[in-house]
Order: C-alpha cells, then structure tokens, then sequence
C-alpha cells in the first residue's frame, strides 16, 4: 500500500492564513499547472487547459450567435505597424517581445510577438472595408500573446504569456459600436455566472485606468479573497482612433466617406486564476461542475472480501453515469480510499461517490459533496437524477458564496478618512463619490495604493461629496488595490 | 445595380494551365486568405479559419477518445532546451525565430519562437514522469509554430507560421509506442477522408528524410494536382532518443530505472492548402460538405413582380434547411443573381438553392450542385432529405475524383530509363524498387530532383532490382518531387 505523506502531496498552509503561498500550492500540488525555465510562462497541465476549452468553448458559441466570425492574423507584428497609433503604441511598448534574428539572419526591422492584434488587423481592415455593405465587420480569434511584464508573474493572474480572445468590430456608426458593449458583456457576465460560478462588477473604466488606444473600456472587476480587485473581461470602445491611423474608411448610403467606428473585447485565462482563488478550501480546488473536466469521481472501498462485487458495481454505476456526466471510476490498485479522496479532494471533483460491500448490498450509494462534505445515501434508481440536482446545488452554493465575499469587500465609504481606514482595515472595494478629476483619482492612489477599478454602470446611489476633494460627487468609483 | 467585372472578382486563368497561379487567386479572390507585411505569413479569414476549427474539431474529438489529454506550453523556449538533442537541434536551428529583446532590455540568453515544442514539453516530462503508473503519458496541444523557411512561401503550403497539433506521449515500453502509430495514422486518415475528401499514402519515410530526432517516421503523402507530391500528417516513433537527452525515467514494475519511449505526431494547416488544390476547378474553390463552413445557399430570384412571395418563401426554406444544415441566404440588395452566383461558386459552397416566382407557385425549388453543375427540381416536402443525400453524393464524387487523381500519378517502374520518362512527362510518384541504400536515394534525387516520400506500409509489390544500382530491392518506395 502506497501512502504519501500529507505535506508531499496535501497543502501546508490555510487559505485564509497565507493565500498567496495557498494559490500557489493549490495549482501545483493539484497538477494545474508546472512551472517552466522561461520566467513568468507556465505549463497548462491536463485540468487547466480543459478549464479553457470550456470557458472558450461556451463563450465561442454566444459569440456565434451573435453574428461574430473566427480568424486568424499573424503572431509577429513589425515595428512599423506598431508605432501608428500613439496612445497604443506607448501603451505597449515596453512589455513587447521582440525577433531580432532569424536562424543566423539579423531581420532589417524588429518584430513584435502580439502583444495584442489591433496593429495588424486594422492594416487588412483597411484593405477589406470599402463600403457601407462590408459593415459591420466582425472579428474575433483565439490566440496566445506575451506581454513582458516586470513586475511579480502569479499563475493565471499575471503571466507573461496567456491565451484569450480578442474581438476586433468595425462598425459604420458610433452608436451601433457602442451597442455592442452591452452584448458582448452580457455574454461574459453570463459565462462567467453560469459555468465558473463567479460574480463580478460592470463598470466604466476612468480615463487614467482605459485602454491604451480606446475612447471608453468597460469593464467586469472581481475580488480576491485577499481583499484584492482583479479585472475580468473587457470591451473597449475605440471611437475612430484606430480607423483614422489605419485609414479604415467606407463609402456610406450617401456616397460620402466615412471613418469606421471600431470596438475591441478580451478574456483571457486569468479567470482561471480568479475561478481557483474565488471557490477552492483548505482541501484544494473547487471545480464549478458545469466545466469541471471531471464531476463525479467514483472510488471503490474494498478489503479482502468482497473486492470483485464492489469493482463490478462500481464500473456498472461509472457505465451508467458516464451517459449523462463527466465520470471517473479510479479502480486504481494499491491506494487506500483515504489517498484517494484526499487527491480528488485537492483536485477539486464536485462530487464523489463511494462504493463498498454494503452498498453493493443494498444496491445504494454514498454521494460527499465537494463544496460543504455533505455526505449521503442513494438508491441506484434515483443515482443520476440525484447527481443532476447536487450538481445544480454545487454550483448554487459557489455561486453563493463567491457573490457573498464579493459583497462583503465592498464599503460604502462618505469620507477619505474613512475611505483609508476601512482599506487598511477591511481591504477590498471602497464604493465612494467622486468628482471625476483625474487628480484626485492619482492623489488617491499615491497615498493609499487604490486604483479606480471601475466606475460601476449601476449609479443608483450617487450622492455626496468627493471623497478627496470635498466638491460635488459627479459619480460612486470603486477604489482598490488590484493585481 | 452593382456588378463587377468578372476579371476583378473572378479568376483569370485556368487551373490545368497555370496551377500555382490559380490556387493563389482561388484563396485570395474567394476571401479565404490575405497577404500581411510579415513575409510568409497570411491571414486566416473566416472561410479559412472555420475549415480549421472543423478540421481541428473532428480530430481533436478522436483524439480524446484514444485517451489524449490536451495541455498548453509556452510558446518560448530557452536557446540551451533547445541544444539538448543534437539531431533536433541541427534540423530546426536554421529557421528559427529569435527573441532576443523585452521591451528595452536585452536578454542574456535568446528565446527561440517554438519550431515545435519537443524540448520544453520534455524538460517537463522528466519532472512528471516518475514511475509506471504515469504511463502513458499522452499528451497534445493545438498551437502556432514559427518555422522561418528561405524557400519560396505558398499559402498554407509553406508557411513561416502555421497551426498544427503537437502529440507528444512516453510510454514504458517500445511496443506500446510503436502500436499508438496504427491509431493516430488512422484517425488522421479516417478525418481526412471522411471530411476533406482527400486520399493519401501512408507509408515509411526513408532514415535521410526522417523527423530530425526520430527513430522512425511514418507519414501520409497527398498528390497535388500539378504532378507534385505533398506531406501530410505524421508520426514519429523516437524510441528512447529525448527520453536519454531529457532524462525522462521511470521506475518499472520490478523497481528498475527505465528511460520511457515516445512519440510525436501532427497535422497541420497545411491540409487546407490541399483541399482547395485537390477540389478546386475552374470556378473556384469546391467545399467538402461536411466541413464547409455553408453547406447550402439559397439565392431568391425575382425580377419586379413577386418579390413579396419570393423572399418570404425563400426564408421559409432556409428556415426549415438551417435544423438540419449550414444555411447562408443571400438576399442582399443591390447584387444580380448572375453575380450571387458566380460570388458562391468561387467560394465553393456544395449546394446553390436557387428560388424564383414559378418555384413559389409550385412548391419546389431548383438545387444545383457546385461539383457537376447539375440542376434538378424538388418539391419542398422532399428537400431536407434531399440535400442530405445530395451533400452526401458530392463527398462521394469529391473522393472518387481525388483518388483517381491521385492513382493516375502514381507510376509503377521497373527501371531508371521509365523512371526518368515518366517524371519528365507524367510527373507524379515514381514507384519503384530500391535497395534501401541512402547513396542511390541521394544519387536519385540529385540526378532527377525526386525524393522519397514514403515507403508504403503495402509491399505487396515488392520485386525486381534497385531501379538505380541494380542490386536486390529491399522495398518498393515511392519517388517524387515534393512541396
């Protein structure tokens, strides 16, 4: 009988106690992810990667039915084209990758790996927008970009490389562009709901905060159970910066030409980062159960007697279940039950199913849930129903949970003294009155740390003064610190 | 009314007079390609990205089902992982693409652009792989790879960037690596026949034009339809080559220390390029249905009168088509049917519905195929099982065609007089006897510019004497000039 020890395989510290050491354990001891010789880039082991197919795979399909279309640009961008557009081109520069050399060939003019595509797209744009009937034009792909960060790498969150989608529109009127927004986000703040189980808030980035190149960037910001804000997904309105430096320009009904209004939109696998922090516990991860690659694991509990009714069962009950979920029988010898469901526990199974000669008698199950180790029994009649709605349950329960701890980080704070009390004290969001200045946002930042991280489209509750400056509030800013 | 002339849209030569010309305007006037700044790397727009996601799609579902798990690695790898297998480094240095800068700071070792990703996954490995129970390890990943040929760039076909998948498994003995090639050669066949519609040699590739790393490589060969012949997928058994360079062991059954056996296989993009030469004509492209990203076009046709009743029945069948099909109705304004047709003919979509005032009134539509050209009446109770049978009938007919044309290039020779007749004035695949000695092949391809591009697994054949030195032959091997 094999047994590792705890402190091999199970985690030596307490989220709550040390999250960032917890976050790190929980990926690697898991076998999310590995870390590589190149700095800040990881390995997207098995359980990682199929997080991402799901996530892309669901928010692919809405955007399809949204009438977006899948293409492919080149992963090197030359110099050139980079530096047409100011804003953008400083924006980006100093995190850019460059290709000096090919083989034993030094290239003439450096090239960039995409940091992001606009660059390079907008330059084909140009060729292929010509008249009212091209519009809108609706592109997206699935890709892999570096950004050279120098700051900390933390898996997920912040990586040198990651994979997202980048959705590039051009639209022939401003308000078509901007109504666009309100889809695309819909689609995130959806997916992001009903698969991973995490909440976040949809706000107006401040000028300072907005994308290098944009007009207006809305955004979906989440909290981190240590009290830091991350951002989510992202749609930024680009007006007609881009289409103007690339001389994107259509013939319109009129015969007049026109600038195109362009839009751009991204998630990245940073929410798997989020989805890990937000669900898991001091046992490990907490797979969501509409895209854990894995629901239900089943483990055969076995001594000497016995052990070949219990395997049969178990592999009928896996047979029966596999027609409706993602099923594991881990049948595998020479590992106690007690190995086993630590590892899934780590690993994060919604649920598991345990199976002994008492249950093969009385053609039952125990089904432990993940999330709140709820244990109980089931008839085999009832088995795959009842897996259905424990499913639903899990996810509820996340769901629940996340949006509590969301709530709870998020302080209405009146006064600028009450503003860095409750940061230094209770970290998380401080929703307060703003005058809109960028030098106040600034001051608040140098002194406290807190960014804007959006500016909430819900402005129901717009009152009061600035916090900083004391003039009228022209809107409620979400301050935090933020990854 | 807008027409453009048909030498702007349409395509100005012939395919059987000037191939390389025509596949180039076949790919950029039918919008499935454009040019980009970066020589040798295209756009994928969305005609040409939607066959990849099909084609990636159907394969990836297969490859699962065999046991493969999906993994992602970052997309730089250390110059020094790189040197770590000597053959590997000699066959892929010479095109590869170096990172060398970040921002504004020189990097003291240089990042090569994966070439492919052997080296970084199996430094890797080596940490993951420790005993027999973590074998086999199959492991896959759908990416993009810079290989930065000085030879002549031809979209898809040779391309400085292309995407591809990349299997990379171990497993604990020589036999079970060896046994994974018959399954992974197999699905790649199986999707390449079933859904591209294109026929291929499976075979051997020679030591000289094996994998540089591999102990044996194995290949499917497709014919193009100038008499050339083209790679395709393939897989490599690599024996204990990276396992020894890598240090990838593991502790057997009995307790010894064994360096595990492994494998690599890909298909790449490249198979879009063969599917538009092989089914083209000229027209323009012709859509294997079952990956054509619109199977099925319906094209109103109404002059003043009947308008009205014309759209409206026309969108009732695309209606009802669009359960069961990929359906585009194309009711723009302003566009001749004449133009709407010639317009999805180059874009090669398999079935044109086409509905005018006498099919309202009678209930029927007129189909026409885009493979033969025919047209026949149907009534509208019959069409969704009629089109079914019909898509059907142009795969059918698409396979027939490619495999004719590939067996009339394949030319059976005795000696090396045929053997250079027949590649002077037939071109195609020279499939001759050789004694397996590397100085004839060399002599072969440096006389006659053909190379070995497989030795078909099928040596039924084998007889007679090498077609160049005259001894024994030891095998049937097939000789081609190749892309």
């Amino acid at each position: 009988m094999k047994e590792e020890k705890a402190d091999e395989k199970g985690l030596s510290v307490k989220k709550s106690e040390n999250f960032s050491e917890w976050y790190v354990q929980v990926l690697t001891k898991s076998g999310m992810i590995d870390y590589t010789d190149v700095s800040g880039c990881i390995v997207f082991r098995p359980a990682a990667y199929a997080l991402w197919e799901e996530i892309s795979r669901a928010i692919d399909t809405e955007f399809k039915k949204d009438g977006v279309s899948n293409v492919y640009f080149p992963l090197l961008i030359p110099e050139k084209l980079l530096q047409k557009e100011q804003a953008h081109l400083e924006g980006f520069t100093p995190e850019v990758a460059w290709v000096t050399q090919t083989g034993d060939t030094v290239l003439e003019e450096r090239l960039a790996v995409r940091p992001t595509s606009e660059t390079i797209m907008y330059a084909s744009y140009a060729k292929w927008v010509r008249s009212w009937r091209d519009l809108p034009l609706r592109y997206n792909q699935w890709n892999n970009v570096l950004r050279w960060e120098f700051k900390h790498p933390t898996p997920f969150i912040r990586s040198r490389e990651f994979l997202w989608n980048e959705g590039h529109s051009v639209f022939a009127t401003s308000d078509e562009a901007i109504a666009e927004r309100g889809r695309i986000l819909g689609i995130y703040k959806k997916i992001l709901e009903d698969y991973l189980a995490i909440p976040g808030i949809v706000g107006r980035k401040s000028e300072k905060e907005k994308f290098a190149g944009a007009v207006e960037s809305y955004s979906i910001e989440h909290m981190m159970p240590d009290g830091w804000a991350i951002q989510g997904p992202d749609h930024h309105f680009d007006g007609q910066n881009f289409s103007k430096a690339f001389e994107i320009k259509f013939l319109d009904k009129n015969n007049n030409t026109e600038y195109g209004w362009q839009t751009t939109y991204a998630i990245t696998t940073r929410e798997i980062g989020v989805l890990v922090a937000t669900h898991g516990d001091d046992k490990g991860i907490i797979m969501p159960p509409r895209i854990a690659h894995v629901q239900v694991v089943i483990v055969p509990i076995f001594r000497k007697e016995g052990t070949e009714a219990v395997k049969k069962f178990s592999g009928e009950i896996a047979e029966m279940l596999k027609r409706d979920y993602r099923v594991r029988l881990d049948d595998r010898d020479g590992y106690s039950p007690g190995f086993k469901f630590n590892e899934w526990e780590l690993k994060g199974v919604p649920i598991r199913v345990e199976i002994g000669p008492k249950e093969v008698e009385a053609k039952k199950v125990v089904i432990v849930r993940r999330d709140t180790g709820e244990k109980h029994e089931v008839g085999i009649d009832s088995l795959a129903k009842e897996i259905g709605s424990t499913l639903g349950a899990i996810h509820s329960e996340l769901f629940k949970r996340a949006d509590a701890m969301l709530r709870s980080y998020v302080h209405n704070v009146k006064s600028y003294d009450e503003f860095k009390k409750l940061l230094a004290e209770k970290k998380g969001i401080m929703h307060a009155p703003w005058c809109g200045e960028i030098s106040c946002e600034e001051k608040i930042k140098e002194e406290t740390g807190a960014k804007i991280t959006n500016i909430p489209v819900d402005q129901k509750d717009l009152s009061g003064k600035c916090v900083y400056c004391g003039k009228d509030a022209k809107e409620m800013a979400n301050f935090a610190r933020s990854y």
